[in-house]
């Protein structure tokens, strides 16, 4: 991550401490964690003062640490988190109040509270608004995942064949996102046929038959950032009832996209799709319409019935309907948004439909 | 999972409710619900009342925790988690006290409070010291991880050669062990050269040379199950110091194993590889001689110089001492060992001591 960057972020998050009366944030959630540093480990925290962010690590990062976060202060620490946190306090001396994360565990909350000298707080949602309107080096690293993404799944096509497992597709097509120096951004769902009904399927021993349907839902990390992508096809003889399903998926996905842009509620998004798939009376889907993606594959903001958001320029998001057949068919479509002020720019573009055709 | 493991974990675990006057436990942890449950997907927690074992999941998981989960009742939520606890209890009539695993959020400690009628307490380590003494289908489960890692390695030499890089042995490791039906327990490191020096060292797109060094730590997951394996081996022509050093490091894992029994403490065991190291005037190894696994690749006991546990038989842990000089080398052995009466069991038997000569 460059510097100016991260500074623009640290910023904009200070801005945040401002208005909510916040002295010094203490900040444990991983991902939060790298946004404000820069730094792609784990097991580490930052605290955020008025003058300077601290990045605490252990030895096995600290080399790491350096590289990835010059506008950071590194404390390699030996001790516990919250003796290193009450330490560096203790140094420090002008801080008054310290808050905590909401989303840190209860227990780690209780050993701050035993170490530490100043006064300890807690408040939730300060970086995750920040974090959920993405800056220029993000959005260019998620397009960047999709592209990648994109290259991985077009190389794994010659193996989609009678006869591969789900296990053996979700490894040649993993084995292609490493090779492009990126990782997995969560467990790779390769589901055959019915199967396809668990929206969270995990890939088996099964076969792929001669005329059988195919899913792929499967995310690239790169650069601490994830894309998240769903495709299906027939292989072999078109199946009737699968393309007309297929039909109406993607008219519920299209219908969803259309209606995207700044200002429009995200519970609208969400309506626009699941309605199409209502209309012709299909099973409605049970999970949400979409979920924000950045350095966490799932985070703000939360396209659903329930959601209060309301879309930002900025905000990256899944639109992914489906319909779900149990013992039948599982079809899923899903597509990343980037939100602009006069619609949307869809980052998954050059991750191609797969023919609904033999193949 | 069987019922009647599911069903022993559950009398044990009650009796450390009754032990500790909890009248019933509200189960957050992923692992602890997976360890209560034998449900092995995500994003669901697990009541655990004086008659019965609830699943709290969603629509996504509903068919699979209906295969996995025969022993407990399993409730499908459409509302958020707090509100779906409050429900379930209000049903039931008899709860008049919660107690919520301390390692929860802070906010989904707020969410229960704002929601949840009967009072909330909290209480850690409940679950945790049950798990970190394996049963009997749990040590078959994580020799099954070892014998598909070892396997997966061994497929994986004739590409070990100069010209790859990184990224690629990483990838094509990760496949074999995607084709045995299995998934990493963490994101494998491959590290070639100095780049060793980083215990976490994330793939790059470095080539292996001709006279090199390999290091891979990696790890199977399956049923729900890690392994953990570090080998580390010379390409080409030997380095007098490398091996030198790796001998060194051999040794002072020999005797920490050699130390392994049941009634021996955690930090004699940390202190008997470091010594070895330290005596010999190597740098000694900053992060702990080795941790607990099982259904996470770090629980419960952790193996170091600060650690207060004791060994027991059914005790599960890696023994990875090591030595890192940054710019010029990292070596680290790690093996994963069950502990018995009399000594221990070395589970990663079969993952071969890779050549430390030219291959």
């Amino acid at each position: 991550m460059n510097d100016i960057t991260i500074k623009r972020r640290i910023k904009a998050i200070r801005g945040q401490l401002i208005k909510k009366r916040i002295q010094s944030l203490l900040v444990t959630n991983q991902a939060n964690v790298t946004y404000t540093t820069g730094f792609l480990g784990s097991d580490s925290w930052a605290l955020i003062t008025d003058k300077t962010v601290y990045l605490l690590t252990d030895s096995r990062y600290t080399e790491q640490a350096k590289n990835q976060c010059p506008a950071c202060q590194i404390i390699e620490r030996n001790k516990p988190m919250a003796e290193t946190v009450a330490e560096l306090v203790k140094k420090l001396k002008s801080i008054r109040t310290i808050t905590v994360e909401k989303s840190s565990s209860l227990a780690a909350i209780e050993a701050l509270k035993k170490h530490v000298k100043p006064r300890l707080k807690t408040a939730a949602n300060i970086i995750e608004p920040v974090r959920s309107i993405k800056d220029k080096s993000e959005i260019a690293a998620i397009r960047s995942a999709a592209r990648i993404a994109a290259q991985a799944l077009k190389q794994t096509f010659t193996h989609i064949k009678p006869g591969i497992t789900e296990n053996e597709l979700a490894g040649r097509l993993d084995f292609q996102i490493r090779k492009a120096a990126a990782t997995n951004s969560f467990e790779t769902i390769v589901a055959f046929g019915p199967n396809a009904s668990r929206p969270h399927h995990q890939p088996t021993a099964r076969k792929l038959k001669k005329n059988d349907t195919v899913l792929i839902d499967f995310g690239v990390k790169f650069k601490g950032y994830c894309c998240d992508i769903t495709r299906c096809f027939i292989i072999g003889r078109p199946n009737p009832f699968y393309k007309k399903v297929y039909a109406v998926v993607q008219e519920a996905q299209t219908a969803a996209i259309k209606m995207i842009k700044a200002g429009v509620t995200a519970k609208k998004i969400d309506a626009a799709a699941r309605e199409v798939i209502r209309k012709i009376g299909l099973p409605v889907y049970g999970h949400g319409t979409g979920h924000g993606l950045g350095l966490e594959v799932h985070e703000q903001p939360i396209i659903s019935a329930n959601s209060k958001a309301k879309l930002q320029p900025g905000m990256v998001f899944t639109i992914e309907p489906a319909v779900y057949i149990p013992g039948k068919l599982g079809i899923r479509i899903e597509d990343d948004v980037l939100v602009t002020k006069t619609g949307c720019k869809i980052l998954t573009r050059n991750c191609q439909y797969l023919p609904l055709l033999p193949i």
